[in-house]
């Protein structure tokens, strides 16, 4: 039909739908399986009544809950596997090695970026296995981490494990604060300025990872155990859930006791190296 | 002598340190005391003996270890305190009394900033207590929030406990990376751009906890329920500790165990309220 090549997608859940709907705006020959009916079809792409249809497009997409949903759907007729589901690294090696037994050419991926954000220059997706990223550049920016499988998977957990920190250190703090009487609206924009600040320490921070140098004149763990005692203490006393802060506190104090007190922060990854 | 007026600083460790250079470079008649006679005297600083000496200058600055060490050696000759120690919201409250009680003006801040920042426009000195904010000027922004005793603290606890949340969650993904075998270089430039990203979510979250309403078309609690306990294996299969994922996942499961499994992650503060 048109210049650009076919591509299915399998899937129209939030994800799912906002990739069709980029594929579509880029021009391509878009195909759709979703296993429920309600989900709407994307204006423009063609509805499919079974995987097996949709494999006929020289991409195939994939974007489910996760593996054990994606599983039993795929079938060696496919000729370009593109997923996009996320799993343990584990998960996507089996993935990669089935691909590679059944002929099918492997393309990894891990979206960084909430439906919202797809084909936008924010949105990025990382990608492992097959250099050629295929469709990836329709949802956001391809970053190529390794041909080794696992690898963007490792990469998604890895941020999506300091996004569910900041999160959940977010909404702590965000509880401690409603305690005191101060709404989110207001405390919420020191938050933006203050993870800037954090975030600039964190190149320093790496390097002393690297290079197994705790020297310090910038902040010890002591301070940090203390600081983190009182934050629980704190948390406590306003009736809150201290779940979060006890385990920062117990990670940092586990720190100290190892002979790291007076060390830097960074030193706090020999214990979750064990 | 000058015409500016004379400040004394109580405590000269790293960061007291950096707040007497401060002074001296703003042209004030500093008056410095440490307990220990090993550290050095700032230039331009006269050392006093006791803090009963450096009681003597317009405005007393204190910035030692923690309340333990700072109560015993505040004396009612002083005029202005200008408290920069760090302690829990009651510790603030019962010093603010203590000065009321004895006609000392006081001022309680909290420096959002390691020593090498001060005197830089990114640090900023959250206070409470006098409106006037004396001598902060000279460390940074002053950033005043209320004549409550206690509130600077509690915003100095919430805003670390984001910090400490982010510093676990970069070293936990640190390590989980390096088993990889991908360095900290490699990945630290990665989690810099993410954070900003995920930064960019919070403003819409504090909106959801403000109005209780947990509606989402972009995440749900069950998916990331589902990638926490990912998170949680990888980094055991790693050899990882996993006490921080653990914690961050316990802390999901009980919002999604509490009807919250289709609602946006910040209905996870409904657990921390409790
Ligand atoms: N949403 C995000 O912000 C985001 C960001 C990055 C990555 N991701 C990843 O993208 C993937 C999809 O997420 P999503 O947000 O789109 O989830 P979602 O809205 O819950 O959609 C799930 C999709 O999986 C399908 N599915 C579930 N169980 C199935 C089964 N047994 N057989 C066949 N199809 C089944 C659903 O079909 P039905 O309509 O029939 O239920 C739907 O198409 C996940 O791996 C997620 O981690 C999501
Ligand atoms: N460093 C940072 O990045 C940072 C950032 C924000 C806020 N703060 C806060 O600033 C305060 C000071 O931190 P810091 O980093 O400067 O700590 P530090 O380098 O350990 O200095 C501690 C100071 O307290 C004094 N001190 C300790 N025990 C004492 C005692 N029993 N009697 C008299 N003086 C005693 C020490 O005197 P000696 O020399 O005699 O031991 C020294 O002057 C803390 O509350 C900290 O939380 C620090």
């Amino acid at each position: 039909m048109g210049t650009k090549k076919s591509v299915s997608v399998l899937g129209l859940g939030r994800m799912g739908s906002a990739l069709a709907n980029a594929l579509v705006g880029e021009g391509y020959e878009v195909l759709v399986w979703n296993r429920s009916a309600d989900k709407a079809t994307p204006v423009g792409a063609k509805r499919v009544g079974t995987p097996e249809e949709a494999f006929a497009a020289e991409v195939v997409v994939a974007c489910l809950t996760n593996y054990d949903v994606l599983r039993p759907l795929l079938g060696n007729e496919i000729r370009t596997l593109v997923n996009l589901t996320s799993g343990t690294p584990q998960e996507a090696r089996e993935t990669a090695r089935w691909a590679r037994e059944h002929g099918v050419e492997y393309v990894d991926g891990v979206i960084m970026a909430v439906p919202q954000q797809i084909g936008t220059p924010g949105a990025r997706v990382l990608f492992d296995g097959s250099e050629n990223h295929h469709v990836l550049g329709a949802f956001g920016e391809p970053v190529y981490v390794g041909a080794e499988a696992g690898l963007a998977a490792t990469y998604d957990l890895a941020l999506l494990g300091v996004m569910w920190s900041v999160f959940g250190g977010y909404l702590q703090a965000t509880a401690l604060m409603e305690a005191a009487g101060v709404s989110p609206e207001r405390f919420t924009p020191l938050v933006g300025d203050w993870l800037a600040e954090v975030g600039a320490m964190l190149p320093e921070m790496g390097q002393e990872v690297r290079r197994n140098d705790y020297e310090t004149d910038v902040s010890a763990v002591d301070i940090n155990v203390a600081g983190l005692r009182m934050l629980t203490e704190a948390s406590r006393e306003q009736g809150l859930d201290t779940a979060l802060p006890q385990a920062l506190h117990g990670l940092f104090l586990r720190a100290q006791q190892a002979g790291h007190g007076q060390h830097s922060v960074a030193s706090v990854i020999e214990v979750i190296r064990k």
